[in-house]
């Protein structure tokens, strides 16, 4: 029927639809739901180029039965759901581009269960990561992925985060160990049991994790714990060039180095962070590296990777054991991209994030950075380097078409670079609305196919987050 | 229409369709079809208690596009298809209830490409794991994942094999980067790139680690390699009790110690390893560890878990590094198996297996072994227990139905028990026909109507390996 209206009736009817759920849900929620606009806004994308669509109301959910409520509700009257954390994502995953129902998960902000024995707990989506490493410091243990931003960890699951700790931790596909989720007909499931490992059906944990709540709505989540290390150690070391570094992350990881992080800074962003955060770091290309273990192991482990390093043109390598050291050197990683800002006073900084296989990381960055030069753009480059992953902070001067469309074409090409390398289109950020556009070249239409068939089979209605991920 | 049809019936047209699906791939494969019944029975369970469940014929794959063939042809027929490794699972996967084809993909036994600078490979999934091992030595890299069986590497993919290295290395789900599959439909899908992370939409690898060939036909696996360690320790250590031993289990992992191995074996399996492998241990529960790392690093983990297992009345830990002496404790540790028999001449050996949070072990295991003795039977244990894993090795009198019942109430029991604790029906076998019916109760409807769906959405004829995960 709807195919035959034009686009002005069917806009009519979705509006009386929302117009209805609203109602419902008002009378169920009375002040946990809102229609304010400055409230909506926040609930849109807010960072990135990305426009602000807003959703038509915002419910705060406290308990799974409001989950339920709001998507049954959503459900009957065919409108869309889309489940918000703190709103840190950064290609649009919390858009409402067809309208709907933004469910704000952070009052469900309750630590469940911790424990200790089994190096886990169970949260509540909207406990964020900072939240939860307060609650288990006491316990001596720590939730290890940190994609930077204090995002919730349903968010976190959502987009399949990851960050810094990856490359000895994991992502977030690693680190959960189960969920309960409310599916589109208003069920919940539960996806695995607390046990470390199974083999018991299909592994739903992982196909939520990284779905961008398309799928249904994340409302616990059980998590993986390590214990805090005994001893940690820090350095940065500079190389001659992009390939001197890679090079040597290459023969880190192959060395079975079980470096705890390991990021690449070109000499664009160690000129930031110097001004930044008064730092005088030898403006080069340049490795920042934490190791993890007993204090024997850290102390090996540093010597090894300046050993490493040495090899390959790089180094001194400076390491510190002294927790204010580390502290100083990681505020800086962290800064990065606030450090970026002055470069181009009045820009946006756009952080967009491409992942390759590692032998191919000193080609796609060297290929990227030539780009990034002949376009006579300021984009610094900071990677998680370890897993292949790396990031341009893009600065963009929102308010110039030209200067928008060049960074956008900029980072279209370093996309289908990733792809040509036999990379992905995103390695930590998701796909969202910013980057649906390549998930046909990066899976083929055979594999997009399947995964349309999975997304009509949990929600044939298409209320779950819409106009997300797939194309 | 079929509803309505009488057994008879139903079976008359479905003898039809495999007759014209087998008299379509003979034309087409020649030699390669085979309709012999010893081959078709050594194509189907022989391992364990199941039924022997032969295939109306066994085709021999040879590449991607035999598996396309028998794929569609299956489909236009209505026709089961079941993928065939190398017959090592243990809970009926590779039946055929309703008879079939078995698709044997042991020809498709090539290692298509290493790449040492990802430690990652790729490879057809008739590669066996030692096969893979022997060509990945003189790179000095090796695949981690040993559940004891020379199996195929789609086969473990299938099942999501773990085994002794799991607690260090992972289980398939973690070590399977990609792979290409044939889904019902005909088309191969890609689910992933080769880049170590990706967050770009539904994490289909995952969705078919562990499927059992329910969703599709495995061609292709990108496999996680690592580097073979530079030193390894391994040793042995008696405890006064289950729980003693546990315990340090518990605290070991806690600590952080990265132990590559950490196997229980209970006081019936150690004498009897002691009488086959000419051993001369305590008998007693006894831990088989290793540890992986640097000369400097290997000690140290030694000389840390040997203290932790003094503090629980455990001890001396006899450490060594050299691999002589390692193989002989490892090959002990694999003949686990073999040397059960002897205990009840003329018994058939009945692996089973269960996993739960590390905390519950101990009950587990204590409750399990009160079950074996209070019923008489001979059953040893011998565990993975780094991730709360661990099998009863059931000896059987199958011609004594009494003796069968027996046995399958204790494992009936032994799997309720686990699900109890919070732990899961199976942590490496797999679900095949054996531990269906446990489905329901370790996810609850919801979740198996969430696995149905999916599966009907990829398999709407149910064609790939039916009868087998959903009950």
């Amino acid at each position: 029927m709807a195919e035959r209206m034009g686009e002005r009736a069917r806009e009519a009817v979705a509006d009386a639809a929302v117009r209805e759920a609203i109602a419902s849900l008002s009378s169920h929620f009375g002040e946990r739901l809102s229609i304010g606009r400055a409230l909506r806004e926040q609930h849109a994308n807010t960072i990135t180029w990305l426009d602000n669509e807003a959703p038509d109301a915002v419910v705060f959910a406290e308990s799974v039965e409001d989950v339920q409520f709001v998507v049954r509700t959503c459900a009957r009257h065919g409108v869309p759901v889309i489940a918000f954390g703190t709103g840190s994502s950064l290609e649009g995953q919390i858009n409402a581009p067809d309208g709907g129902i933004s469910l704000d998960m952070s009052r469900m902000n309750r630590v469940l269960s911790v424990h200790p024995e089994d190096l886990d707990c169970v949260v509540e989506p909207g406990v964020t990561r900072k939240q939860l490493n307060e609650h288990l410091r006491d316990a001596g243990l720590f939730f290890p992925i940190d994609p930077g931003a204090d995002a919730s960890l349903g968010g976190m699951a959502s987009t399949r985060a990851s960050g810094t700790n990856a490359v000895r931790y994991g992502t977030m596909k690693d680190n959960v160990v189960a969920l309960t989720a409310v599916l589109a007909n208003g069920e919940v499931i539960t996806t695995a049991r607390r046990a470390k490992k199974s083999a018991a059906g299909y592994d739903l944990t992982r196909l939520f994790v990284g779905a961008e709540g398309t799928l249904g709505i994340i409302t616990s989540l059980t998590l993986k714990l390590s214990g805090i290390p005994e001893a940690i150690s820090a350095g940065v070391c500079a190389f001659p060039t992009i390939r001197a570094a890679c090079d040597a992350v290459i023969l880190t990881i192959q060395s079975g180095l079980p470096v705890a992080r390991i990021e690449l800074l070109d000499e664009v962003q160690v000129r930031a962070c110097n001004a930044y955060s008064k730092l005088d770091l030898a403006e080069k290309p340049t490795l920042f590296v934490e190791f993890h273990g007993t204090q024997a192991s850290v102390h090996e482990q540093a010597e090894r990777f300046g050993e490493i390093a040495t090899d390959f043109g790089g180094g001194p390598f400076i390491w510190e054991t002294r927790p204010e050291d580390r502290t100083k050197l990681w505020q800086a990683r962290h800064d990065a991209y606030w450090a970026c800002l002055p470069l181009k006073p009045g820009a946006k900084a756009l952080a967009t994030d491409v992942c390759v296989p590692l032998s191919r990381l000193a080609d796609c960055v060297d290929e990227t950075k030539r780009d990034i030069e002949e376009m006579g753009m300021i984009a610094p480059i900071v990677g998680h380097v370890g897993d292949g992953n790396f990031h341009t902070v893009t600065l963009v001067d929102m308010d110039d078409p030209h200067d928008v469309a060049k960074a956008k074409d900029f980072i279209s090409r370093m996309v289908k670079r990733s792809l040509a390398m036999g990379g992905t289109a995103t390695g930590e950020h998701g796909v969202g609305q910013g980057k649906r556009k390549y998930m046909e070249a990066e899976h083929g239409a055979a594999t997009l196919d399947a995964m349309r068939a999975i997304k009509a089979a949990l929600d044939p209605l298409n209320i779950m987050n819409p106009g997300k991920i797939l194309p």
